[in-house]
């Protein structure tokens, strides 16, 4: 059975036909009016039915937020002027389809799980690094929603007391360590220290005075001393975080994706060096894997079809994959 | 249909048998041979065998260490000279009984969910601070167990970058922090520094020079300055922790177990004015509830058996509250 992804993001929004191999068929795109939440509503709905094309199938709409244990309401974007927005209901009413409406993040990582990189595992926790952290959490087959829908929000483990503010008001939080923006930051920072840093700063210069994510990996690419310096950084801080989660959660796989993801092993090696050497019980305790993630920027629509498709279609109540395959 | 529930600890090994309301009948124990894990493991045996009486009944053993997720292995304990020691096999070899291992504080955590301080709710974090920190987690009526079998290891999520040596063999972990032998380092910093600390300083010194937790509490129940200035730093460092574990897990409900329970809000307090401070997003957030254990000791024994029952009994090869009550 096919069913509908919707991945409303920051500046775009992105719709597509999705089979039950995680094939993606019939995808389309257009800009996001974030400013205005009525034309935002109107936009989906619109994409919904062209995709549609009066065929009765399930819809899932991936958001960045705080979407409710109902998978209904997004208590809160925060790129979109919603507050409790009852985004489900609405959507259903205009449709006449049966909808989920399903946190990005979760999404994307539930693409992962099914179809991508965590395939072959039950438990698995994945972590894209751009310019936040974003999280999501299999285990035992099944996407961790927590108590109130909103859990998998690992950017905001908290891995410095009173470290450097959050954007979420909170301190600390692994997302202004672990992130592409951090990696941003860590990279002027060498720049602007001379010695290996001189290639940083003169790349800096070449590309008008913006060290972005773009000129980081390609200096990553070529080996550049100071790139690779900032890039150990950034996988030192993602392999601590992984280490306590690893305690909490103890997932046979962490996937990292997100640009960062791009330059593959130099960044997994930096992680999986700093996660042993913070690992609790360290040669007790048993060891993930570590895998970049293989889905490009359509895991949202490809996780909120699947999900819409798992909740209306093989397993009605309940987001599972015990039916996978 | 009753079942027997084992808990090994440290020091004793505790059994019983559990009716489906989690009542506890035919409770029984005995000292641990922690030095000889043969011995232990008769001990083990001829428990159950007094309590089972001839009948078949399924049996719970909860004992402290990683425990694989096939509910049989013992990677790894603490407190007993087991290494990858098959115990379901030996148990259920020698008894003719079946037979689940599970982590102790699992299994604690899953009798307060199924019959204490968590009946109520869907997703639960229960953190107990004892010696160490030891935690549970429940999500969607399901006992968090984690691709290896290990998850749930609370006291091990770090809280300081490089913080105290942690018994695990890493730094900073919140049970140095967090746990009831913390509080006690608190406590006798208090006493050290004079002012509020005095009369900590004098009831150490008639308690012999040893301010346990016994004499914490007591001072905490009289509303002493200093014993409650002890008890708020403990609270603001488990009520930092939890901030994280909420952005992670989401629960509707955090339990605090252990002997710094006996503090009651006295604790509570403390913990949930960190836990607002530093919740990411505050305001936009849900906020789950927090309370005490309403368990006392034999939540390992009860928990065991009821983790067996499920097993064996109503879902079998699930761990699944879903026919709760």
């Amino acid at each position: 059975m096919q069913a509908i992804g919707i991945d409303i993001g920051g500046t775009k929004i992105a719709g597509g036909l999705v089979d039950e191999f995680g094939a993606v068929t019939g995808y389309t795109r257009v800009p996001t009016d974030a400013a205005d939440p009525a034309a935002l509503e109107t936009s989906v709905v619109e994409m919904v039915r062209g995709l549609a094309a009066g065929r009765s199938l399930p819809v899932g709409v991936a958001a960045a937020g705080f979407v409710d244990a109902g998978r209904s309401v997004v208590y809160y974007a925060p790129n979109i002027r919603w507050r409790n927005e009852p985004f489900r209901q609405h959507l259903e009413g205009r449709l006449g389809l049966p909808v989920v409406i399903e946190n990005d993040a979760n999404a994307a990582g539930w693409a992962e799980f099914r179809y991508g990189a965590g395939r072959l595992v039950s438990d698995m926790v994945m972590i894209t690094s751009g310019t936040g952290v974003g999280g999501a959490i299999v285990t035992d087959d099944r996407l961790l929603r927590g108590g109130f829908g909103v859990a998998g929000e690992i950017g905001h483990l908290r891995v410095v007391p009173g470290g450097l503010p959050c954007g979420c008001g909170a301190h600390g939080c692994i997302e202004q360590y672990g992130s592409g923006r951090a990696l941003q930051r860590m990279a002027n920072e060498i720049a602007d220290g001379g010695g290996i840093g001189v290639p940083l700063a003169l790349a800096r210069k070449a590309a008008g005075g913006k060290l972005n994510g773009g000129v980081i990996a390609r200096l990553v690419a070529e080996d550049d001393p100071g790139a690779l310096a900032a890039l150990r950084q950034l996988g030192g801080w993602l392999g601590q975080a992984m280490a306590s989660l690893a305690a909490v959660l103890d997932p046979q796989l962490f996937v990292v994706g997100g640009g960062v993801a791009s330059s593959g092993e130099k960044l997994l090696g930096p992680i999986r060096a700093a996660f042993l050497d913070h690992l609790p019980a360290r040669g007790y305790h048993p060891e993930p894997a570590f895998a970049v993630a293989e889905l490009g920027n359509d895991a949202g629509v490809v996780g909120a079809a699947d999900l819409a498709r798992l909740h209306f279609g093989e397993h009605p109540g309940e987001y599972s994959a015990s039916g996978r395959g």
